[in-house]
This record gives C-alpha cells, structure tokens and sequence, in this order.
C-alpha cells in the first residue's frame, strides 16, 4: 500500500510554521508496517489539484491537510469536490454543530463558517472536536483520501480517533515494521558508523539508518524480524554503553524524570545561562512534579548571591562564567532546595559577552550531590557552538546527561 | 523562476526530525521576490532520482538538501553524477580539509570520509565550515542544482554566505514581493477575517493568508506594491489594535525584551506551571540580559513559601492554584528581585492534578508592579487546553503578553 502526504498551506512554503504532520502521521502507521513514501507541500491554490493528480497515479492512500478553515484560501473541499466530479452539500447538522462551538465559546460565528458545512457527496465526515472543520475521508476508485484540518491539536486526535482505524481495516493481514532508535551524546556520526556498522550489516534486509543533531546522533534500525533487532540491540548496547542516552521516541528529560522518580531522587536546577531551559524541559514531562523540586535562573550577578549564596569575592576573582561559581550555585541550590541532585549551569551564550579568556560558546556544568553527609560537587568544562539556541540547547542537554549519569551511579 | 526544494533523509518521513529547511530557505529567497513553488520530502534512496527527475521537468532551481554524509545511506553525490551522467572526481584538497576538521577536534577519521571529497565533474563545491560536508552547486542544460548538507547548523552559513550570492546572480532585475505578517492574540481566524478582509479587498493582487496557531492567528499580506502594502497595513493596525502583539518574524519575546531595554525596565518571573518557559523564552533573545534579572520555578509548595514568601495560609485555605497564591508570587518575586515588572503563574499543566472544582488547564497569571511605591498586583484566571506543551506555551504566551501591555501603558 503506497501512501502519500500532502500538506497545502501557503505559511509552510513562505517560512511561517514548522511541518509537524508529517512526522506524526509516520509515527502513527510504522506500528500498521505503514510507511510514507512521499511528502509534498503545497500553497493554497490550484498547484493542489496537480499535486492530487500525481499522488493519486502513484498512492494508494492520500493524507491531505489543511485548507479546511472558513476563510478565502481555503480551498481544499472545492478542489476534492471538482477533481472528483462530485457536488458539495450543504449538511445542516455539521452547520448546527459548528454554531454550538462558538456558542459553547461565547463566540459569534461570522457567516463565512457556513462552508465548513459543505461535504463532497459521498465523503464520509470526520467530526473535529477541538476546532470548527470537519474533515472528510473520500473513497473513490480504489483510492483512499483523507483531508485533515491543518492546526495540530485538530488533527491529532482526529487521526488518533477516526482515520487510524479506517486504515486499519485496510491492512488487516499486516506484517509489522518495527524500529528501534537509539539516541547517543558525545560520539560523531561516522564515529558511531564505524562503531557499529559493520557488526550489523549481518542482519539480511535490517535498515540502517543515522540522523546527526547537533552533539548527538540518532541510530535507527528497521527489520521486520523481532529475532534479529533483538540481537542486533544486544550489540548496539555493549558497543555503545552509556553514552546511549535514550531509546526509541524518548527525550533526555524523559529519562531523566523517569530515573529519578524510580529512584525516589529529588533534583534542584540553577541556571544563568540556559535562563530556565533545563527546568522547562524537566516540566514538561508529566510526573516532574515528584521529582522536580525547584528551580533558579539566576540571571544576574546579584541574583546568584542573594538566591544561591555564591560569594561576592568569587564573582569578583574569578568571574561569574568559572568553575569556581558554577560549584557555589551547585552546593547552594542543594542546600536551600534539600533536593537529592542539583546541577548549575553558567556560561557565555553570546552572541555578545565573550573575551579573548573566556569565549562565547564557554559552559560550566555543576553537580552537587550530598555524599556521607557532605555536600559534593563535581564542575565541568565545557564548549558549544552558535547561534544562541544551539548554545542553550546542547548546554541543557549536557547538564540533564550529568543528572542521568549521577542517577545512574 | 520557478523553485523547488527536495529534502532527502528517512528521518524527515519517519517522523525523527523536523523540516526546519524549507522555512529557512523561503525566509531567505522572499526578499529576493522569490517563492518556493514545490517541496517534497523523499526517503533515502533512488526515490531522489525520480523526484529530481520530475522537479527539474518544473522548476529552473532545485534545492536538495541532505545525503552527503559519509554514511551507508547518503546517496545524493552518486544520484547526481548518474542523472547528469558525469563521473565523480577525488579531490585531495577538500580530502585534506576534512581531515583537518577531524585533527582540530582532535577526533579520528574513519575511512568513510573519503566519500566526502567526491566531486561530480563540473560542480562547484560550497566551503561547510561547520562540519566535514560539503556542499555541490551544478549549472547544467539551463537548470541549478544546490545539493546543501542536512544538518542546519552547517546548510544555513552555506546558503547565506554561497548560495544567496549565487541565486541574486540568477535574478538581476528582482521586483522584490514584499510581506508583512502580523501575530494577533486572542481572536479566532473568522474573527480576524471578518474584521480586515473586506477592507483589504481592494487593493488589487495584494494576497491575504490567515494562519490559526493555538490561541491565535497570524494574517498575512503579501503584495509587490509597498505603497498598497503601507495602506493596508494602516488599516490593520486600525483595526486590530493591540491585540496585535508582533510583527514579520518577531516573537512574543523579542518584542518584549526590546520593549522593556527602550523602557529601561527590569524584569522578574515566578513559574510553577510553565516550570521555566518564560524565563528561557526571554533569555532566548540577545540581550536579554539587560532587562531580565532573575526568576524562580517553585514547583513544589515549599520552594514558593521558601522563596518567594508565599503564606503557608493561604496554600492551605485557598490552595496552590489560585488567585491568592499568583498574587503572593509575584509579589514576593518582584520585592525579592527589585524588579520593574515581576510575573507569576500558577496552574494546572495535566494530565493529572485536575479535580471538579479546578480543572486541568486552569491558570492564574499574576502581574506585580511599584505604583507610587506600593506594589500592586493584578491576577486574571485562563483556562488552556491540552496537551500539556500547549498548556504551558499558551500560559506563557499569555504571560509575555501581560508583561508587553504593562510595559506599553
């Protein structure tokens, strides 16, 4: 079965918005051993028609997303309804349900909504309960097209709820993919080939695949065996170690809470120059608040010796980017938060603040922890690349990697 | 001059990685009065031949973007030599380049690398200074090839200091399109719609797009008249007024950050909700250094008594949600910080910790500021959805926009 996606959307193509879609439709039909095998972005207008020709010559299964809104560049119904040589009804219970949803949200409704309750005879309707357009699943000469509602907390529980069990149906004898991702800090990506490659390449028809971030590399394994990407992890774990920090969709913070937590450890963050990062991504995973106590961007000078008690002669001799300060922070957001583990961070993030001593890009990493009663800290030194959001990224990502380190002691 | 961009790598259709390319390369041809017309995201493999195939059928200018790793399955050098039918060549000098890159990081090698300084006869390659990949621009039968590397870090000095000079070679007389988007908070799409399209209707061929974000809406005006464009844009401003919170690439936090240094005010935060999201957000703009001084995430009950001298009373009596708490917080934090403006929020991010009387998704957001030497707070009670990323990036959002229009009165 050959499936194609379609995104229309002028603000995909002009730089506005990030292209989510696709990589939560992929997510969802892997488990189905259903895999994308093209993607086109489109702008609103006419170009989607063409597009709809092509990847109905060569798909199966048509995933077509936005241009289901109430306003003028909207268009993907009159498109479907033309390509197809079918009419638009008006559907008088989709335009009630529409008028209670701005009614439910002391709303008025502008007339231009009314178009949402148009559906190309013979479309089945997929009800969207967190926004006003419905999608629309067409199945017509042997073809299969959804159109889905471009806004993502739209989409998602539209395609969790309707469109993944229709697809479903269609692959009842499935042979599933399954694929296993490892994600690693600290090697480079031929560095991680030369590792690995060759012991793998044993395995007849196992995908191998590698994806560089910035500091890490993802290494991805496709097989339709459940044997061979057993052993194939076997060797990946022995040949890599601890410097895997994380395995199929999860992320450094996730692994962190979920260490944490079941080593009953309580964690404490002050930061200066990721200014909240590390404290926002713990907090994004669900449950942080069991493990998570507190956090400080302590932002200015003042601030790290009036919240962390670092010392004015400290800052003083030996700056506020030094080991010297980055343990201070560690050992006072132990003390005053009496969490288990409390890292520090401190550095130059730039683009301005740098020196010929201390260049942007410079970090210090603290980690304190209380050891047979004694606060101990260990600070380490560290250099990241631009621009500011990498910085702050890879610092985060380094710090929550001496937490999982510590947790796992 | 038509354009198209393909990116290659499984990754992008696996769901592992976003497309963060196409944005950046539209951003950066706009100017130019450039669009793309097309984008396709294609799997590792020879599915990149077919789809150069088709897009050089179309487009005069093709970007490729990633596929020249030195791993297993990055294909694009071999594919390129083959469609055009011209042999690779070795160079010594980009060899030797590579090898350097690893020396100066004091890495080794692997054998692999050696794939990087194939060449296909007739390209020019592009200088990547920011890893060992470089970049190959063909001119063959009337059409351009850019095959550019696929991490970001590395494809973006490449395009703006290599490919940019080149394509403004291409296009001499450039009737520049002109864009301006504005972000507007806390009306619907319709709204929107019904509010400016009929006044912007009469500007002939001046395009108008809408695009819905969670809580908010992005209009979009593009035209090649910048008379028409300065109308309408006075129109707008008219007629949204400071619902309107940015404009073009801006965001919430740029304008705030700028906003606060032209005003000379100073900034504090307390976060139980967002868990640092605002304090990172603000710390993401240079500069940000001048105007945010410190802020707190007190996640647990303990660190907003500790910290920002919250009541044991009043967490009791009226708990950590709530009005009272929010107004404590940003009181304590702005005394504690001696800041201008000092923000609190305190809410319910989910899935759990929702009851019948609070539910997930209910927030407070409390506004300190010294009037006349008192300070005074202001709290307003929201209710966002879920997911619990979308929760805290509503909640922030929300909170930036308090600190903008306190800073605008």
């Amino acid at each position: 079965m050959k499936i194609e996606v379609l995104n229309t959307g002028s603000e995909l193509l002009l730089g506005q918005v990030l292209n989510t879609h696709l990589g939560y439709i992929s997510e969802k039909l892997l488990p189905l051993g259903l895999r994308i095998d093209r993607q086109a972005t489109l702008p609103d207008g006419p170009a989607i028609r063409d597009a709809l020709e092509e990847s109905l010559s060569r798909a199966d299964v048509i995933f077509l997303t936005g241009g289901l809104g109430p306003t003028s560049d909207d268009l993907t119904r009159d498109i479907l309804a033309d390509f197809f040589q079918i009419p638009l009804d008006f559907h008088a219970d989709i335009h009630e349900q529409i008028l209670a949803y701005f009614a439910n949200r002391k709303l008025t409704p502008p007339d231009s909504v009314r178009v949402q309750a148009l559906v190309p005879r013979g479309a089945v309707v997929l009800t969207n309960d967190f926004g006003t357009a419905p999608g629309l699943y067409l199945h017509r000469e042997g073809k299969h097209v959804f159109c889905l509602p471009g806004p993502p907390k739209e989409l998602r529980p539209m395609f969790e709820n309707q469109v993944l069990p229709a697809i479903r149906g269609l692959v009842p004898d499935v042979i599933a993919l399954q694929q296993k991702i490892w994600k690693v800090l600290g090697l480079g990506e031929s560095m991680v080939q030369e590792m690995v490659e060759k012991q793998l390449r044993v395995f007849p028809g196992m995908e191998i695949g590698y994806c560089a971030r910035p500091g890490e590399v993802d290494l991805r394994l496709i097989s339709s065996s459940t044997t061979d990407l057993a052993a194939a992890e076997q060797i990946v774990r022995e040949t890599l170690g601890s410097s895997i920090y994380a395995e199929n969709g999860q992320s450094m913070e996730e692994v962190v809470v979920k260490l944490a937590s079941s080593k009953r450890q309580t964690i404490a963050t002050a930061e200066s120059c990721t200014g909240g990062l590390v404290a926002h991504r713990l907090t994004n995973i669900p449950g942080a608040s069991d493990v998570f106590l507190r956090g400080w961007v302590t932002y200015s000078d003042q601030s790290k010796i009036d919240e962390l008690g670092v010392e004015q002669l400290t800052l003083r001799t030996h700056g506020a980017v030094s080991k010297e300060t980055a343990a201070e922070m560690a050992g006072g957001a132990l003390r005053h938060s009496r969490a288990d583990i409390a890292l520090s961070l401190t550095g130059i993030a730039g683009p301005g603040g740098g020196s010929a001593e201390k260049r942007v890009g410079l970090v210090y990493l603290g980690l304190a922890r209380l050891v047979a009663g004694q606060v101990t800290v260990d600070v380490i030194e560290k250099h990241f690349g631009q621009p500011r959001e990498i910085f702050k990224h890879m610092a985060a990502q380094h710090g929550l990697d001496l937490i999982r380190r510590a947790l796992l002691k």
